[in-house]
């Protein structure tokens, strides 16, 4: 299938096949796509954790209102962000850019005391809604590659963070949930996938100039 | 090239090459990857304007701190989000719903009573905010696409709203721009295409439960 009709072939997949796991070399393609995810300044304030243990999948299910997708689908995506953007976070990472570039102190001076000043001056809310824009973009992603990779998956909103949050000890790790996205293979009888998709036309979401 | 190439491929590209043109057939598949975008409740809340003609370029490159790529690249891609989400908007989409699936007024009443009310608790801020989140979802997917399609690109937060609204005249459509996305072909000289991608170890960013 073309690009077009992997993305038509996508639907936020309702009931998944309880059957179907998903294999590890596609599971790779997945956790390198999420790592290689554009992110503001590169920064990555994003983590994935991947979830395919029953017992925690149950309890995740209870957090997210009961769906069914998340004890169905082979795995649970559960995209975080990093709630400690501080000085030494920026820091780690103009470390991170010279031990993969080699780029000279005084390049790489000048853009680390930008950040670090932009990051001191924002507030914790400000931080978070930037992380969580972040997470946004790379769930984009990830449901494109899903879909390229005939993986059905389900984006989703609703949940309970907070609970979540707490299932997931998250906050020891200085992390919080934002977004879900069960993933694995859609049920032969999930009548969601025969509808037809709602899109408005095509020349009303595209504009050109 | 695989899927994991193609995103190792990709890369924020800083030059691109004025003489290469995106062909009509490759724009196609970025509009409707634009469109087949999943959006929150399905409301698509954003729209994406194509600007090719070089005057607009020019302008908008003043707005976006003179960097080259929104006159050297093929089209830039103005990711904008729609700020009139209410009661009208809500049911619009509903008429669509119903057009595309005949689905009873039984099943879709509830929903759409839920979502005008939603859309009426809430300040137009935190619209705005829900909007702008859609629109990062939109650009992973695209990034994406346009990896997997082998068209270069360079996801942008840094660039004034303010001016680019002006510039297009967004307000007149009830619209705001939130990205900008210049895309088209790297230039042979563009020294960012060859260094290192700096990114954590995949160990720290994907986590396995």
């Amino acid at each position: 299938m073309d690009t077009t009709s992997l993305l038509k072939w996508r639907y936020a997949t309702k009931q998944f096949d309880p059957s179907k796991i998903i294999p590890s070399d596609k599971l790779q393609i997945i956790k390198e796509a999420f790592n290689l995810t554009a992110t503001s300044y590169g920064l990555q304030p994003i983590k994935l954790l991947i979830v395919r243990t029953k017992e925690i999948k149950e309890q995740l299910k209870v957090a997210a209102f009961n769906q069914s997708q998340l004890t169905d689908a082979s795995d649970v995506l559960v995209f975080c962000i990093d709630t400690a953007i501080d000085a030494l976070y920026v820091e780690d990472y103009f470390k991170l850019v010279k031990e993969k570039r080699s780029t000279p102190d005084e390049i790489l001076k000048p853009y680390q005391e930008f950040l670090t000043n932009h990051f001191s001056t924002i507030t914790q809310d400000e931080k978070l809604n930037w992380a969580t824009k972040q997470a946004y973009l790379a769930m984009g992603n990830l449901l494109t590659v899903c879909a390229i990779e005939q993986i059905d998956a389900c984006p989703m909103e609703g949940f309970s963070p907070e609970k979540t949050d707490e299932i997931l000890e998250l906050d020891k790790q200085n992390l919080k949930s934002v977004l879900l996205m069960p993933i694995g293979y859609r049920s032969d009888d999930d009548f969601m996938a025969s509808l037809k998709k709602v899109r408005k036309p095509l020349e009303d979401m595209v504009l050109t100039r």
